[in-house]
């Protein structure tokens, strides 16, 4: 960098403006398709969720020309509105993807601004992937710089970060210079918003779908000559001290462009919180290695964490119990086998076979284990006993969800949305938009 | 309040909910109406100006049905995106109001959603003046509660703080009951942003629209169901301790409904900081009592505290420094005898005769004044001098601008704006507001 490029986002400008998409290695390439397949499965699977629904009829009121597409829909709607609708499905249930150093869910806020803006505008899947994978990297450099205090303070990072990536990304797709695009990143920091209080309830999407729409809003200010204050991020009254954080600037920019965070990407293979994957899986591997049908099973010991513990030890009475419960994960395992959206819904809550195995079910703190690790103890009732540990479930980092088994969501989701004929098609589209000259026909295929 | 009744929001939201219009006394009556009296001409003022046509030419491709208007654009959009435009307009250049306790802005991000949302839907004059007068108390009441460290750390108070202004106006508006209106207050909680370090940047304007928008926003998805978290507000991971204060809960509350925050409005006689009102006070009363042509002025002394001289000690070479300059303040008090929009203008920088009479000025620092406060010295150049002090400014609580001064900045503006012939039916019809059965007829004149 020169010694005139002096401001976080004014390096990041000149990073997302300067990028090559012949410079992004096949395997980036391949994970900003892997992350979309994964962020467009899970807004389908909640198409019909009253959260979704009650959002697109409100926006419907206030949509322009309807140029893109809500997905799951059958509707249309500005891209501005569409994307909020589309960030706020695909981050509903938290089923999405998560970017673990900052607990950003880094495609919510992002994909569906790109992807409206793509369709209006007539841009190409390359383009679309590209925009994402530099949004993406903006949105978790700026979540590691204020990471972990800005989450812990009480802000939503998901949304707050993620107004910068969408503004990052809608600005390349745009065709921004580097200043129009560092006055774009600058203009999200004047919009950055969502709370941690309000997270149990649904003004947490009104953030996400903020997020979305602030990106793109940014962006298209910044086009028209709308600009920020040089150091809207990190200047004395900008938004990183504001939100109370002093910013680490060289988190921001340290390797930028050559070690990718959003290479750093992962997807949840269980709609569950992400501590308790690993009590699924260990549960499922003992299921199958003892071969012993439920009722043989005298008393299960799920170890772990504080962290685990705290979060996890409770009685289960709704829906949110059931995505955040030891037992609940315990007796999925053993009962059914799988884990699944719609193995965290009311009936089966109220399954009495899973009711009396989560009674069966023990927690135990074990500080000797590492974070997001569980060992799971069997006794069964003829005495023997079986146990084994998991430190890195399926899912994370060191054991990623191969290609094969985000398909198996996507087709899951496709199926709870009610989507069961076109997954193939859907599917088959994502992997090929590189190739694709414009994405309409891939979104056409998910209206 | 009953014992059930513990959070800041549901406080705030029975308060709105149940206000009585027949219980609003006369005068805050009358102040609703001054206070969009004075929005509505600072809007009209800046229509031609670029940062608010370029807001128009983005938002009306974002638009649905155009169904409120765009003061003085001759332009509908839907009420979202014309709250958006016209709470830009009104604060472009901080000639609106000012409640002084916290420096917002109380009308900027209010009047315009609720007046977009009473045209599209046919509310009363009344019941936009009394929504006005329950969001401000709102707006006004929680940044009391985050002064002011609020601003000092980099929020722009107006910005957040007028997002649930807006929220709770709308929600009045749209006569939610005190649980909706509880719910809409705390999602503007997870909307509010703004930055001070964006203030000299068009970034600012985005704030503030957003303001008016998101406060529309939260009304309208609180009315159909959406909920936020109880203590939105003051919860641990809630709005105020994220945005870096503790809240004084006290403030919100102690008094509400008898002693009204938004009834210490005031309203700017002069687009100058609010500091420099008492130099060209005293300036112009100094040029009424000598009486004599500027070129018989040897010399003028300006004494202030810290702050007027740390803000406008300073060479004047554009309309910014203009606004904030010591110098140029009393150059027009004693040259022009007014100073009015364009008398901080490009032509007016540059003028001979103004720039020759600011050479003459001198700041001088008397620590024993009050914040706000002015005293001048003239010596003439046959050695007589003359002195006069002032400590409440035209447009202060102490001496508030007049119906008629109001009515004249109003025509100013207007002028300013080019819509002369009109001024004065626009000026009645705000007068009358109380008795309007709708307000579209006063929208169709500002259009």
């Amino acid at each position: 960098m020169s010694d005139s490029t002096r401001f976080a986002g004014q390096i990041l400008g000149k990073f997302v403006a300067g990028s090559a998409w012949a410079d992004i290695a096949a395997p980036l390439r391949h994970e900003a398709k892997r992350s979309i397949l994964n962020h467009l499965g899970c807004a389908l699977g909640v198409a019909q969720d009253p959260a979704v629904t009650t959002a697109l009829s409100v926006m419907r009121a206030f949509s322009g020309l309807p140029a893109a597409t809500v997905v799951g829909q059958g509707a249309r709607l500005d891209p501005m509105s569409a994307a909020f609708v589309n960030a706020i499905a695909s981050n509903l249930l938290d089923y999405d993807d998560t970017h673990l150093r900052t607990v950003i869910h880094p495609a919510a806020p992002l994909a569906p601004a790109l992807l409206a803006l793509a369709e209006q505008r007539g841009f190409s899947g390359a383009a679309v992937l590209h925009a994402f994978l530099l949004g993406g990297e903006v949105e978790c450099r700026i979540g590691n710089a204020v990471s972990p205090g800005h989450y812990a303070r009480g802000w939503h990072i998901t949304s707050t970060c993620g107004a910068f990536g969408a503004a990052a990304g809608c600005a390349r797709l745009l065709g921004l210079d580097a200043e129009r695009t560092w006055h774009a990143i600058g203009i999200a920091a004047s919009q950055a918003a969502g709370l941690v209080e309000n997270l149990p309830t649904a003004a947490k999407n009104i953030g996400v779908g903020n997020a979305a729409r602030h990106g793109m809003l940014a962006a298209l200010f910044a086009e028209q000559g709308y600009k920020a204050a040089p150091a809207a991020i990190e200047g004395p009254l900008g938004w990183a001290r504001a939100t109370g954080d002093a910013c680490d600037i060289g988190a921001i920019t340290e390797g930028l462009g050559s070690d990718w965070e959003i290479g750093r990407n992962t997807y949840k293979p269980y709609p569950a919180g992400i501590v308790f994957h690993a009590v699924i899986d260990a549960c499922l591997e003992l299921r199958d290695s003892i071969g012993v049908p439920p009722e043989a099973i005298a008393r299960v010991t799920v170890a772990g964490d504080a962290l685990l513990l705290a979060r996890g030890d409770r009685v289960v009475r709704n829906e949110r119990d059931a995505r955040v419960s030891i037992h609940h994960s315990a007796a999925l395992g053993f009962i059914r086998g799988r884990a699944g959206v719609a193995d965290f819904e009311m009936p089966a809550v109220t399954d009495p076979a899973l009711a009396a195995f989560r009674a069966k079910v023990v927690a135990l703190l074990d500080d000797s284990l590492p974070r997001g690790a569980a060992t799971v103890t069997v006794q069964l009732a003829d005495g023997r006993e079986a146990r084994t540990t998991v430190t890195a479930p399926r899912g994370s980092i060191e054991r990623p969800m191969s290609d094969a088994e985000l398909e198996a969501k996507f087709r899951d989701n496709a199926a709870i949305g009610g989507f069961v004929g076109r997954a193939d098609r859907q599917i088959e589209a994502i992997w090929e938009l590189e190739a694709a000259a414009e994405i309409g026909p891939l979104m056409a295929l998910l209206a």
